[in-house]
């Protein structure tokens, strides 16, 4: 007995079938004694599908048209999906963003939630209504729809899970929790019944995939009970929640991140203030820079190099060329055919054997290292993209995880 | 110079030529000095295509949901609209029915705009931007999204109007202007420079199918300046306005309506109060009831027959065999092989020849007459559904439109 928040993501509610099967879920839920709400993405491809009608018309569409458009995706799955619970028998509303309360910056396409204002959500809750609402939307102070950008449908139902003090937030995705890898690449990974908050942030940004790092960051800022478990199979999933004190070690994951391209700046003058120049230039420009490697090059020279994601590689190219002569490299260099693998755990800092035990298992599997980075709770190195699944099995089988 | 409306139906949005025609018409307009703001439908099959999908899920969906459904396809004509135009590099902005404060009755499927909030209009208009504005739908007094029903968008390109005290309302269809009858049938059908609101609503309620009646009442109530044009070819339309004194008769088309069913009571008794118990029967549903003809039958009877929209004809049927013995008929029948064929002019009671110069035609095409219905400014009778358009010839014939 409750209030509960379930969302669903496109590929939960891309058909008849799949409408009904998550219509089921939340009705039982319902009958359980719960309120709910449910949050949805848009079905299947239709965003991608609008995407592409946008860029028929005009290439360099504005972004606030573009969330216009775009913002009809979620519409039409609320408005399906709450016909199905009708069709059920359940009283049911659906609620776009604007109408859920979504107050948004004002940045179109990767719009930030200010505010919810849930009157309305909670009227509905009160007369018994199921409210369904469209994720990955807003509206900022301009009166204009808003997108949230990547992610948006899971942070969407966090913040509501927040601003109502639900009792619980469910993401159902394809998979049925959070693994130790992917349990595509890694055949004995394990599904973990529990994880931090940074824990799972660490294993989002770093490409698990199973939730946006956005929607983790609020639901730890808001101490939101999150649990991530499967639209299809009716199983416990996974718990995302605050740290516990860690007795011992406890990896949680081995993750792969392939949005990552390698930048190098050959043949710098040994002055300091370089890196400086650099990483502000990258700075102005928004640009994410991860990993950072700065080494001695020969006669006073220096080399730095450091990753970014691979849709900023050629801005930051760009950038760098243009001030090319100001920072006096001697050439630059890019690539893209790396990836980013890391372990994460807490206690990864009072366990020095780990980044060792992790740096062996590569070496056994004859897979060289680019770069090393590390923090509280991971430890990533940058391979070649051909080693990156042989480097992911040899990690997980160098750890135990079924000693959890 | 000043204010201009602009409506663009769904054909004429339905993929990227067409968005650019229309975009190029709505710039010209700009270009001219001119404030623009134009009104879209969805694009082409968008509306039934949603309908269908609707359908699939939950045949007996609320209607609100519907609504909520419906919306999404002119909000997607709006925003690929307004792509389009600042593609051509001119300033646009696109609103929804809700943003363009369009507050509605609160019936779903078929709300009537009770007023517009137009501060949003006017600021953007003010910002010189040109201002696209999805038709058909609107906002209820519980935040809901509503939509206006058929004819929608003309009625909220002519309701924007009204608000904004425009200069000019241009209703941009597939034909390009108001005809003296459907050139489909009548090869000799002439185009009419002007019409005024009276005959122009005769003409739309008789199935001429250019304007929808709600759009042109609401024209006649604010003394909107309406002009009806192709949205293909680039020529004068017909204008739409307050009736002039007229000086001759002047017949100004021949209109077919198919959307007719001819249903009878034969043998009621012959008491009084026996039609207002029928009518009122048909009134509690709803019903429009249009021609009504009663005869006397044999001993002490009376039969009544009236035509309904071909819609309404079930309905109509099941609440009269329901009191079948309470109004004591001894038998109903109905038909739908029947159309309702009309001409419209001012000056039609002080010409008493012109019933008899549209009987004689049909008399002499062998076309039997079964109803006749007559008015200030319309004659109409119900024929045979396969005499129909030899029907229309006839009349149209009958009468010299190349006098105008």
């Amino acid at each position: 007995m409750g209030l509960i928040v379930q969302k669903f993501g496109g590929s939960s509610v891309k058909d008849r079938e799949c409408l009904f099967r998550v219509a089921k879920t939340v009705t039982d839920t319902y009958k359980a004694g719960n309120e709910v709400i449910v949050v949805v993405s848009a079905q299947g491809d239709t965003t991608d599908d609008l995407i592409e009608k946008a860029k028929e018309i005009n290439e360099r569409a504005s972004k606030r048209e573009m969330d216009m458009l775009l913002s009809t995706g979620e519409q039409i799955s609320i408005a399906l999906l709450a016909m199905a619970i009708e069709k059920l028998g359940f009283p049911v509303v659906s609620l776009t963003g604007w109408q859920a309360g979504f107050i948004t910056h004002s940045n179109h396409g990767a719009a930030r939630i200010r505010r919810i204002e849930a009157e309305r959500i909670r009227r509905e809750l009160d007369s018994n209504n199921i409210v369904v609402v469209a994720g990955f939307q807003g509206l900022n102070r301009f009166g204009d729809i808003t997108t949230l950008g990547r992610g948006g449908s899971d942070t969407s139902a966090v913040a509501l899970a927040a601003a109502l003090h639900a009792d619980r937030c469910q993401i159902y995705t394809d998979v049925d929790g959070v693994y130790t890898a992917d349990p595509r690449i890694v055949k004995n990974a394990v599904k973990l019944d529990e994880i931090t908050y940074d824990e799972m942030l660490e294993l989002a940004s770093l490409g698990a995939g199973v939730l946006h790092n956005r929607s983790v960051e609020m639901a730890k800022k808001y101490h939101v009970n999150l649990e991530v478990l499967s639209s299809i199979e009716n199983k416990p999933g996974t718990i995302v929640k605050e740290a516990v004190k860690v007795e011992k070690l406890l990896i949680k994951g081995v993750a792969k991140d392939e949005d990552v391209a390698r930048i190098a700046l050959i043949g710098l003058p040994d002055t300091p203030g370089i890196a400086f120049k650099i990483f502000s230039l990258l700075a102005a420009k928004k640009i994410n820079v991860d990993i950072i490697l700065q080494s001695i090059g020969r006669h006073n020279t220096k080399d730095i190099s450091f990753t970014v994601p691979l849709a900023d590689k050629d801005i930051a190219l760009e950038v760098l060329q243009e001030k090319f002569e100001i920072l006096g490299a001697e050439r630059i260099e890019a690539e893209d055919d790396v990836v980013k693998v890391s372990i994460v755990g807490a206690g990864m800092q009072s366990n020095p054997g780990v980044a060792a035990k992790m740096f062996e298992a590569l070496y056994d599997a004859n897979i060289n290292i680019q770069m090393i980075s590390t923090s509280e709770i991971k430890i990533s190195v940058l391979i070649a993209r051909k080693d990156a699944d042989r480097a992911v099995v040899a990690v997980h089988d160098a750890f135990d995880f079924n000693q959890k």
